[in-house]
């Protein structure tokens, strides 16, 4: 059932990696406790541990969606505020069911290249509290950002510094992390945890897994709400085990760093194959899986007959391409060689 | 990693069925459209009018919760009620998640047998309208009945019956229709569509599935609706390929009914072994897959040690005995001979 | 504008003091601080502290619903339960706000002459902690109850002592709380705080106020989510002097009790007027305000054409008769001799 | 109990006028029907008939931020966005009430001197539908803004237009609509209903009532949902009659206008007194009751020491000064001499 076209669309879009399939396959024979009682979600929240600490509960949910709301959720009630970028999926993709599950009021800064700024968040921060107005509690970052770039290390530290000054929580919304621990060269730890992140959506889902993503709180505080929040969130699925045996293939020996690696060189190879073109301008820089560029109209015409891809803003003709684990040399050559014709 | 014990707890103790592992791994690879928009989940709605009829539209969730309540929030508003059984799922078993994402009251009604009937329904239904009280929209069945019963055809056109003269919908909560369709003999409209139920969750997990349950709506009216909701209750995953490819599997040439077949065959044997037993008693008819009876003290204790199941009653010593698609039948024969030892 | 007829409907159908009137009249006066920050809703402030020892905080709404629901938010999570009496004002006449607002489930409990039992609240109380199951958090008890009886102190006390071994609080419905006051001859406190309630709805609207309800914390503990829940339950009222005006005049020299036992003191004449007329059962004790009895078809409908009041069950003919601070010893005489001219 | 203090605060730090206090205490005598089925409220929703139109229906409740929320609750979804000014009530002074009520998302649109336009709502209106999205179903204005301009019927139009066309819905937040009749020197219709606004939030309270404001549906369409909204949000309250008869005292000879007219002149002449104090901008036009204006920070100090106002914005010294229907010549004197005396 395979599709024709070559899919620049979204590292979704892609299937699953093969060391996944075996590890679903391998999971399916015998009985196991239901609910995340069974021996593969306790291997994978164990593996968890090695990564993070002793302190980190990992819980497994199905989307990322769910484990940004989720997590959220166990950490607020509905008169405490999140702070978010202008750009984050929170706010822009997510139906409105942040809003609707939490009850939170979820306020947007402006951002730069997908990022916050402390500059952006002093206005909400630092008011009087007042029964008229819902005070912040969160402050949640998305790591790589919606636009394709990676906070580095500092830039996550003034953040989260300046947010436990005022008594605020870091969230990280790590749906494309191991795109973000690649480009960064780093462990998951030195940018999450050890740079002052509370609590993580850790994502699975768009590096190769077939579905799962996890919530990870570094600290035990939250973990009985969460495991609440989580059922209450309709995303306590029976046969865990399925994601749990996900999760140990992912991470035990770097597959999450070898997929991550590879979409990655294939974005940057998509950047090269751009820049010089005329009219094309890249717009963000290309710190991971994803390129954003001004194209001329025609060209985006001509190359959507052959490649899946999404226009991000219809005023500006800019369109996002990205790669993912299953994108192939071959395929960014194919774009490559159309981009040259075109030119 | 399997459990030496023998597990008659759930059949969602049990893993996934070998056709569906195949048809998984089938369906990794590849790109595709992500959110529902993949050649499988289409096949999978097509396989769905083919059983249900061309009106009928199913859309794919994970969790039989997530199925439940966001069909249910698709045709309701927070004043209209849900009536259900005081021993429904939606009522012992979701968290409070059914009030929390729909807003919605959910009243229960005595049952007998697991089973909801009009006079139960009567005092809630025959009121008058009244803005200090909320309206009654929607009637909840199970089939399987959470005990392990099935409605009868004609029962179940009563109660739909009743609930259409009144201006109520019916909902049934199909987790195990299988095993009913299975056990009745009957093809899936016969039971649901064609007695007059309105719309369904339509469970695949509890009989081979990995995961993947269908809401499945008869008339097209509330499918946008659902829509919003399936987003807003974090249940559009990205890559719903996986759940399409398993339901094709189980749908296209009777996976569901050998399965079904086969774990409601297991549990008839299990109450065959615990009949004439000392001090036991079987506490309802055994339709399905589940067998509930009141057994000794001490031969729960004895039995425990080897097998895995739920005590439903601490007061009554009631205990809960479920086969699933994978029970074998030296499992069963082994408990067989477990409760004769004991005697 | 005034009615023809004669109300025993409900003490809500009564106006307002003349006390009252000119409490807010006076209070029109002047410019004052919003949103509760005035000196009359200060000096009722106090006054509540007076009553119940400077622990306590009272916070103003505007009504009995919303005293119920915003005090039982500010002190649960949406997986914690609220185990409430079938016949719970919270669960028949406040069209399912309570779940709508708060997102927690209710549970209701068999009651007995409008009282909960400990027996029925073991069934939830006494179960295992499970993620799929709500969290029973506080019990919601109703004095007077619905069916106008009042429960003793022992009875409190039985109640709260149960529910603090077991991690939970007790509300306090007290929508009618003068009328018990009155009734068991006693101060607020002894059959509140000093019994072990641990946050009350303390009504003022139904014994002779034009509108305003406290809710009463005995600890600060919850203080501050409290005033938070009020203002996203749209219940800071701007002008809350006038709110605050009426509970001093209220409180300060007993203008609760006058009012209190004057109603009690009419329905028991209600009461004696019905005793002994043919076909007449009075069917709960008459502790307070409001006399339950059944009573022939007929003399329903020839006392309806003269007097306002609901039949509270169709099919057994039970009918609600209800005194106010208002009602005349001229209109119970009526009522008198209406029924006696039925014999 | 006054205050030293002369208060330039809020239109809401002023008592109630002295027509609506007889109002209130005529309403006191005699038993009526509760829950707005007494005369007086009926006598109110006819009066608000011959201003409106006979199809239209008003309803009463105790907040401006109750009739904003459950107007808009009763004809939204919550997968149905809110589309409203970055300065709105809706969004800064609420509590996140409005997302934690409705569920729905409430999105902000850059303003200008507190005013919407298309400009602003296009980017949100003009997208392609999309189940990752929330759906804008209504348009919110404050009229007089929350910067205390005033919107011209053409302004207004052009909203209606652009919304009608688009398929959404055009709600009005008057809290303060009375002071922009008296400024437009038009009757409500004029800029309401007639330029095509679909329902209202009608405002008493800041314009000399004790408390109340009504929701104005032009339509039938949603008068049931509303009454379930009203009475879901905690607004029903028991003896409406107190509610009804300010509205009718407010509405019946035009004392309505006569306090707008008088609090506008008020504001004019606060703003007379700035005019050409050194250092003084006045930011804002001033159309109705309120100014805005940047004063030097030591200025602000020496005022506040005599008047109550608040600093709106602590960066830029923009302070709110607003009058009402209780403000004196003599207030206003003593205000511009201070100002004098500074300068």
């Amino acid at each position: 059932m395979q599709d024709e076209m070559i899919s620049l669309a979204s590292d979704n879009h892609a299937g699953a990696h093969p060391e996944i399939v075996s590890a679903v396959a391998a999971a399916a024979a015998g009985t196991a406790g239901a609910y995340g009682t069974d021996p593969w979600t306790a291997v994978a929240a164990e593996r968890f541990k090695k990564v993070f600490g002793k302190e980190a509960s990992a819980f497994l949910v199905m989307t990322g969606t769910a484990a940004n709301i989720l997590s959220i959720d166990a950490v607020t009630r509905p008169f405490e505020a999140v702070l978010i970028s202008d750009c984050a999926h929170l706010h822009m993709d997510e139906c409105g069911a942040p809003e609707r599950f939490t009850g939170s009021k979820f306020i947007t800064v402006p951002s730069e290249q997908g990022k916050l700024t402390v500059e952006g968040l002093r206005p909400w921060v630092e008011r009087e509290p007042d029964y008229h107005r819902v005070q912040p509690k969160v402050v949640s970052i998305t790591q790589t950002t919606e636009y394709g770039t990676v906070y580095s290390v500092d830039e996550i530290k003034t953040i989260c510094e300046y947010a436990h000054d005022n008594g605020l929580l870091v969230h990280m919304d790590g749906s494309r992390i191991s795109n973000a621990a690649a480009s960064l060269g780093l462990d998951f730890p030195a940018f999450t945890k050890d740079a002052g992140v509370d609590f993580l959506s850790f994502g699975g889902t768009k590096n190769g897994m077939m579905f799962g993503e996890a919530v990870v709180f570094f600290t035990p505080e939250f973990d009985e709400a969460f495991q609440y929040s989580r059922m209450q969130g309709m995303q306590l699925v029976s046969k865990m085990r399925f994601v749990g045996a996900q999760f140990e293939a992912f991470l035990k020996d770097g597959l999450w760093r070898r997929n991550a690696l590879h979409a990655n060189a294939m974005a940057r190879k998509i950047a090269d194959a751009l820049k010089g073109a005329p009219g094309v301008t890249i717009t963000q820089p290309v710190d991971a899986n994803a390129v954003f560029a001004v194209l001329p109209a025609d060209m985006i015409e001509t190359l959507q007959q052959r490649f899946h891809f999404h226009v991000w803003n219809n005023q500006t003709n800019e369109v996002r391409l990205m790669a993912s684990f299953a994108s192939t040399e071959n395929e960014i050559q194919a774009f490559a060689e159309a981009v040259k014709a075109i030119a």
